[in-house]
C-alpha cells in the first residue's frame, strides 16, 4: 500500500472537529447543543449581496479573472481607502477566502524549513497552512493576564533566525479579540524592518472593533511598504462565510507577482461568491452600525455572566467576536468532551473550543477555552448557565 | 526588502497568460482575436444548476461542510455508481475546483523532493501544483507520432525511483485529447502495483469521449482500491468552470482521512457553488448528448481543416476538447505571439496556446500548439483559414 505523505500525517485535525461526533450524539439523544465553538454568525448576510446572486444573468459560468476583475478590485481599492488604507486595484489579489489569501502568502514568502513567528494563542488554522507548506510556527506567548498584549519586542527577537520570514498577526484577534494599539503596530514595525521581515497581518474582523477604539492597519504605517502584507475576507464582514472570496493587499509588487503565479495555477475564485461580494460592497453603513451594537452587547453580556462564575477568568476583548476564558479545570479537551458527551442541564448543553487547540506550544491553554459569541442575549445568558452548573458538577 | 521564496521564484508563469497583453492590444486595435486558447467552453450551463441558485432561500451566507455536505456527496456517488464506478459518500471529498482536488492530493502523499511521473505533453498547471508542494514532475514523453498513446512500461520503470510517488494522467487527455484504452490503464495498474505508488487520474472530461469509445476510470479497475486517485470537477461537465466545484475520490481511507485534514485547514468549498453542483446532476441525458454531438462536429470541423495546410501535422482526439498540432515553425511561443501582435487577416486573428508550456522537457513541443475547439463550427472553419494565411506570410 502506497503511504501517506510526513507531511500529511503532521496536518493538525481541528480540535473542534474531534468533538463534532460527541455533539451529533447528544442531539440524537434530544439535548440541545448551543454552539459556542465556531465563529459563524448568526448575522444575516446583507441583501444587496443575496439579490445580486439570485438576479444573476449568467447563461454559462465562467472562469474569472485569476486575481479577480479589475472591476471588482478597484471597487476594492476603494473600500480600503475609505478605511485608510492607501492602495490600488494592483495592490490587491481576489482568493478563495482568507486561507488561500494566507496559503498563497505562505508559498510566496517561504521555503520548506522556513519559521513564522506568531503570537499564541492564535487561529488554529495557521498551524494547517504552515504544516502544509512545510514552514515551521514559532510561537511567541501573550497571555491572559496581560489581555493577550502583544509580548514585548525583546521576547520576539529571542526567537528570529536565520530561517526566520515573517512574524504574522490576526487583529482583532482569533481567539482572542485582542485588538493590537497603533504603539504595538509600530513595535512590530521596528521589529520587521530590522530583520527584514515581512508583517502579516489578518484583519478578516477589521470592522469589529467596540468600545470606540480604532482598527489601525498595517497597510497604513509609512515605511512599511515593502513588508506589510494583509489577509482579508468577506466571511465575517458580511456575514458570508460560504461565499469563500477573501483578498491578499500588499503594495510589495514582487511579492504581488509571486502570488499571482499561484492564483493563476488554481485558474480563478468562485465566480457567484465574486458577485456576492462586488455586490457587498454597496452595504450601508446602518447595516454595520446595528452588527456592532448586537456584538457589543453581546460580548458584554457574556463577560459578565462569565464574570459570575467563580474561578473564571476572561479576558475582555475589543474586537472581533471572541473570548478566551480560564476555567476551574485542569484538561479543558477534557471538558469540553465530557459537556457534550455526559452533561445535560434541562436538557441543554454547550459547546465550546478548548483552547489548546490555539497554541503551538505543548500545555500551554489547557485550562482555557474559546467562546464565539454568534448567538444572540438570551442563549447566552442560557449558556453561560449551562456552563456555570457544569463547572460545579465537574468538579465535585 | 524582505525576499520572495524559491519556490514562488520557480512557480511557473502560465505560457498563455504571457500572451494575454499581445491580444489586449490587438483587441484595442479593432482586431478580432479567435480565442482557442483556453478550455473556457462556450456551451450554457445546464438551466436546473443555474435555477437552483436563482432561486436559493439563503438568508445567511453559511460555511458548507469541509467535505461536502452527506447529501452532496451521496448523490455524487450515485453519479459515479452509474459510470460504473463503485463509490459510497465515505470516498468523496468535495474541493474547490479540480484544482484543489489536486493540491490536496499531492499534499497528502508527497513530502517536498518526492517526484511523480507525468506523460507529457500534460496540463500546465500540473506543474504548478507541483512547484507549490516542492515536487519534482518527471515526465514520460509521449509522441505526437504515436497519436500521444502511453509510452512502454519500460519507459515508465526506468525513470522510478526512491522518491516517486505517484504516476499522474489525464484521461481523456487535455492538451493531447487522447483516451487511454482499457489495456492502457491495465499496464498502469501493474506498474504501481509493483512499485506500490499512487495512480492519480484527472478524469474531468470523462463525458467527452467519442467514436463510440468508452471511458475507463482508474476507479473501476479491480486491485487499485489503495492506490487510484480521482480528480474530479463539474468545469467542463456542465460547462460551470466558474463553479469551482471539484472532487477527490478514492477508496484508500488513509488518503481520504489525511485529505480532509487539508480540507479543513481551508474551511470549506463555495456553498453558492455547491448548490449548482448538486442541482447539476439532475441534467437530463439529451443534455450531454447535444453537446457531445456539437464537440465531435467541431472536433471533425477543426481536424478536417488542419489537414488541408501543409505541413500542419495533428494528432485526432478521441475525448475533451484540445487538440495539438505540429506547425511548420521553429518556435510556437514566437509564432503565436507573431499572431496577436502583427499578423491579421481581414483584421481578425487568433489565439493559440503555443505547446511548450505543457512539456517540462526543454525543448520538446517547440512546433507545436494547442487548440481548443470551444467554438463553434463556422469559427473554428474562420480560425483555422487565418491560421493558413498567417503560416504562408510568417514562413516568407
Amino acid at each position: 500500500m502506497p503511504s501517506i505523505s510526513q507531511k500529511g500525517i503532521k496536518m493538525p485535525q481541528s480540535p473542534i472537529r474531534k468533538l463534532v461526533p460527541f455533539a451529533e450524539d447528544a442531539k440524537k439523544r434530544g439535548t440541545k447543543v448551543f454552539h459556542l465553538n465556531i465563529g459563524q454568525p448568526d448575522i444575516k448576510t446583507p441583501q444587496v449581496a443575496l439579490d445580486a446572486v439570485k438576479n444573476n444573468n449568467i447563461e454559462t459560468l465562467s472562469y474569472a479573472r485569476s486575481e479577480g476583475s479589475e472591476e471588482y478590485r478597484t471597487k476594492l481599492a476603494d473600500y480600503y481607502v475609505k478605511n485608510k488604507i492607501n492602495v490600488t486595484a494592483d495592490n490587491i489579489i481576489a482568493t478563495t477566502g482568507g486561507s488561500e489569501a494566507l496559503l498563497f502568502t505562505i508559498g510566496s514568502i517561504t521555503d520548506p524549513g522556513d519559521e513564522i513567528i506568531i503570537p499564541e494563542p492564535f487561529y488554529a488554522n495557521y498551524n494547517g497552512f504552515s504544516t502544509a507548506s512545510g514552514v515551521t510556527v514559532v510561537p511567541v506567548i501573550s497571555k491572559i493576564e496581560d489581555n493577550f498584549a502583544l509580548p514585548k519586542i525583546e521576547e520576539f527577537e529571542k526567537l528570529i533566525t536565520k530561517n526566520t520570514k515573517a512574524i504574522l498577526i490576526c487583529n482583532p484577534g482569533n481567539p482572542t479579540g485582542y485588538l493590537y494599539s497603533p504603539e504595538e503596530i509600530l513595535k512590530l514595525k521596528e521589529i520587521v524592518l530590522k530583520h527584514d521581515l515581512f508583517l502579516i497581518a489578518d484583519e478578516v474582523y477589521r470592522e469589529f472593533t467596540y468600545d470606540g477604539l480604532q482598527h489601525t492597519s498595517v497597510m497604513s504605517v509609512d515605511g512599511l511598504e515593502e513588508n506589510a502584507i494583509v489577509i482579508d475576507s468577506v466571511s465575517k464582514r458580511y456575514s458570508m462565510c460560504g461565499a469563500r472570496i477573501g483578498c491578499i493587499v500588499s503594495k510589495n509588487d514582487a511579492f504581488i507577482k509571486t502570488a499571482i503565479k499561484f492564483a493563476q495555477a488554481r485558474l480563478s475564485p468562485p465566480t457567484y461568491a465574486l458577485i456576492a461580494s462586488e455586490a457587498a460592497l454597496e452595504t450601508p453603513q446602518s447595516y454595520f452600525d446595528e452588527v456592532i451594537e448586537e456584538y457589543v452587547e453581546r460580548r458584554n453580556t457574556l463577560i459578565t455572566e462569565l464574570n459570575k462564575i467563580e474561578g473564571v477568568k476572561v479576558a475582555n476583548p475589543k474586537g472581533a467576536f471572541y473570548c478566551v476564558a480560564e476555567l476551574p479545570v485542569k484538561d479543558s479537551d477534557d471538558f469540553a468532551q465530557w459537556l457534550l458527551e455526559k452533561f445535560n442541564y434541562n436538557n441543554e448543553t454547550v459547546m465550546v473550543a478548548p483552547a489548546s487547540g490555539f497554541y503551538s506550544t505543548e500545555g500551554e491553554g489547557k485550562n482555557q477555552i474559546r467562546m464565539a459569541y454568534v448567538l444572540n442575549k438570551e442563549d447566552l445568558i442560557k449558556s453561560v448557565e449551562i456552563l456555570g452548573k457544569a463547572l460545579t458538577e465537574y468538579n465535585k
